[in-house]
């Protein structure tokens, strides 16, 4: 298992007791972030959020303090299990591609493990300063894992032919696009899609002949 | 150049000389599109159309009969690119390689082509019937895609340890994200774009050693 899933964010969870019985901080935002995505945040109100929840407005509030909250919560816990990838040792040291390989399984990991969570972030706007600033968090995430693969690039084990920000692009684009249809507790497990997804991005689709 | 871009599509252009002086059908097209881009289908209204044309909301009238009217003709734009392909011959016959490579190419080349229309259709989500027709029509093209690269798997030029399925989704998720990220006019040109697609998805990252 991947140690980021089992990560406590701070963001999640710390006031689990507080609110009305039936729901803790955790659930009614669990229940947020599918809503946003389903709806779209800009278009989902406090009403319609406590109308999916089954309880009033003012309960809501028992919760957090207003929707905007609720998105910062969600986001942290997104970005959040992105950023402590970078954090772990096997992303810090020994040759570039194994860092790039491990932190690119991770991101699959924390892709499937937050899916929800992963999929509000992805569908920003950018809209709100709360949207802007996950915007630059996530860009930083981003810009270090080029920075990785530019590194890897530079040691001789990646391909040199392709600009490497076209390389991120792309492979951000393959991986990002888990959280559109990846079904979990389908047939294809976290571990294979982590595997599927190393060696097409690695070794591409040809057979070796 | 590919064909595709070369393709009159009767969706669009029809009715050019309809409507008001200094605006055709199809600026009026174009301009409605990154409109809806930018604030969500849903959320552009007739009135907000209105205020990016610079023109009444009759004046829109003249051009086209409703919203979704603008809609489905911005939608057979991108699907009529996308599908046109399918029909050239170099899709039809060959080696199963070189016709999914064409098919990959050249759907590079109508993104990059019809970008913001194509850029509404992979952000669509369903909400009316003309979305879900649309929907429809990308499935039907994607499954033709995927029929390709079973039989170039079954033809043992594609590797054999993936689910095709899964080879399916990430291919279409690497390209599909280029709506998201590429800057016509830039350094990157359509054609080296389509190399670098090509050269990633079918050899991979890995330097050759």
């Amino acid at each position: 298992m991947p140690s980021t899933s089992q990560t406590t964010s701070p963001a999640v969870g710390g006031a689990a007791k507080r609110g009305r019985p039936g729901y803790d901080q955790q659930s009614v935002l669990r229940i947020a972030v599918d809503v946003f995505n389903r709806h779209g945040y800009d278009a989902t109100s406090m009403g319609i959020l406590a109308d999916n929840l089954g309880i009033s407005k003012s309960a809501i509030y028992h919760h957090v303090p207003s929707k905007g909250d609720l998105l910062k919560l969600a986001l942290d816990h997104a970005l959040g299990g992105l950023e402590s990838i970078l954090e772990q040792p096997e992303a810090a040291s020994g040759a570039a591609d194994s860092r790039l390989e491990f932190v690119l399984r991770q991101t699959v990991a924390v892709l499937v493990d937050r899916l929800p969570f992963v999929t509000l972030l992805l569908r920003l706007r950018g809209n709100t300063e709360i949207e802007r600033d996950a915007l630059e968090r996530r860009r930083t995430f981003d810009h270090k894992v080029a920075v990785l693969i530019s590194a890897a690039r530079d040691e001789g084990s990646l391909r040199q032919d392709i600009d490497p920000r076209t390389v991120t692009r792309l492979l951000f684009g393959m991986i990002n696009s888990i959280v559109e249809w990846y079904k979990p507790g389908g047939p294809l497990s976290p571990q294979r899609l982590a595997d599927d997804v190393i060696s097409m991005a690695f070794d591409g689709l040809h057979a070796d002949l």
